[in-house]
């Protein structure tokens, strides 16, 4: 990757772990297998090209801490989610996971105007249910079939051993980021 | 609490620590939710006062890296699970979650002659569900009743928006850590 | 500041930690206050806007290690000595402070062809050295007398309770990062 | 070492850094070189099997920060001062070292009953000079022949090239972290 992408990639994930390490509210957003950002250039493809944080954002000290720094390919399922939607969208570059329950449901349609999509795990067929890397094109179709869009926030359902999270999507991360807090102020 | 068992709770996690952090093959042990070591006095009674690790353990460059410090009171599912456990095994101080799937099985098989406690999470009545705070004690009782004692290790089967784990108990954090860097050695 | 030029300060910052810790000879050049590197935008006139890495790069587990992240504003010494220089050389952008020793300034001689600038202290005139503030002006000056221009490596001779410390300078921290790292190759 | 021990080590600082990063006044007292808390069994005579803060304890967002984990053998000097002191006073184990200046000074005697001691490093003989591993036995017995006995707080001058620093000890690194604390307080 060239020098300039990169540090706009580096720099951008920063600035969102700035903000996000500057409010302690936010750790009610992380999920139980943590919070990460991811960032690509606007025409990437290729999963293991984006950049996202190393080790997740985690409590410490009751306050949200990034344990490790921006790096690129340290990401395997949100950086796969981002290729994904960008087939559909291709102006999207940034997402965030946030921890699903009534609160942050209710937070967020306070806070944004937008329709929240919901990926129903239940409708997945199940030869993609076996394999992970091929379940997330049918989540993503999922969407597209549903709302004719991909939303900008959705969820999937609790699935039969994992935990349903947020994804919060945008054209940048420090945006989704400030998107992410305006949503904790109207959380309880 | 006393300045010599606070100590003694934090420099065994640290012990753990170290050991975890010089064994990169340890991050196949990881799961989702990143893993903790849970240690506490033998007289034990308030999960409040058990010690964690802050942050847990996440992995970083692709090792095992704890992320914060030990801590008291930092740990809340693990914490609730040790001191229930002792009720039933006062002789237990100390836990660790490990990633559940068919290789960590395998390895655990290979490794140990121990038999694996299984809680069906299927068999739980419905009232217990709902609150988590009532859903460990029905837990560890079922491992009670299934095989007359709680098992060294055992795990919960798959969950509604829960990730499986195994937990490994013992008498000391450093020995548990031990066994679980024992079972990564057959771990494919 | 604006999100783009701080985004380009913790992005350039960002990629010279990763060079630095990817490479474990650079302990060689960590003196023991510790290295830090600075970053400003080209026409910055305030040290307080200068970027650095929060807690400086130390060593740990023998590796060298950035203790915190880049940050606008927390850096005192090097960012007072960026502004100065800039005044000089408004090129200049970056810079970074390694070990001084015979066998750093033979490495800096095997590696580069540029003249080593040295700020002898014991020409420095008395009122400046009782404060740090006034200090730093004179012996930019003393620099820019002596040699013509600031080069883009100097040292200060050891001082009365204060450890020698060479500074290297350029446009770009990356750059400057890539030129130390050259250096710690010829680091015996 | 055996496990017992090495747990006591390791404990036992990590309480020390817990208070310290629990004081953000702390900061004041940090010098330009960091600060480190050594601490080794009461018999000890090797420095290789000093326990310390591996990467010492530095300041990030203003606030004291242990960088590292407590970590046997990760440090040079204060570990072998810690042994060389033992020799003239077995009860030690354990050292700490503070940012000397006027203000540190007048803190501490406003603290402390006891006698500063001072090493004054002009007296030192030159082959001792040349030598960083033989002028630590000079500088300890010189302490020794000038008050008698170690004394619980000294200082060296400022050596060329060298920050001074104070050097707390006493036989407890939580003891002389709090004792440390309290100098804080009286710190302006």
């Amino acid at each position: 990757m060239d020098i300039e992408s990169e540090r706009e990639l580096y720099g951008g994930l920063l600035q969102a772990i700035h903000k996000i390490e500057n409010t302690p509210r936010f750790t009610r957003l992380i999920p139980e297998v943590r919070t990460n950002i991811v960032y690509c250039r606007p025409n990437e493809t290729d999963p293991n090209k984006v950049a996202a944080i190393d080790g997740r954002i985690t409590v410490i000290n009751d306050k949200p801490k990034a344990t490790g720094k921006p790096k690129i390919g340290c990401s395997d399922h949100m950086a796969r989610a981002l290729i994904e939607i960008k087939k559909h969208r291709p102006e999207i570059t940034s997402g965030i996971n946030l921890r699903y329950n009534k609160k942050t449901t209710k937070a967020i349609k306070k806070t944004l105007q937008t329709e929240i999509g919901e990926i129903d795990r239940t409708r997945e067929p199940e030869p993609q249910k076996t394999g992970q890397k091929k379940s997330m094109p049918w989540k993503i179709q999922y969407l597209k079939n549903k709302y004719g869009e991909i939303p900008n926030i959705f969820y999937e359902t609790p699935g039969y051993g994992k935990e349903p999270l947020y994804v919060l999507i945008g054209t940048d991360p420090l945006k989704i980021t400030e998107t992410a807090i305006e949503i904790t102020k109207n959380h309880p």
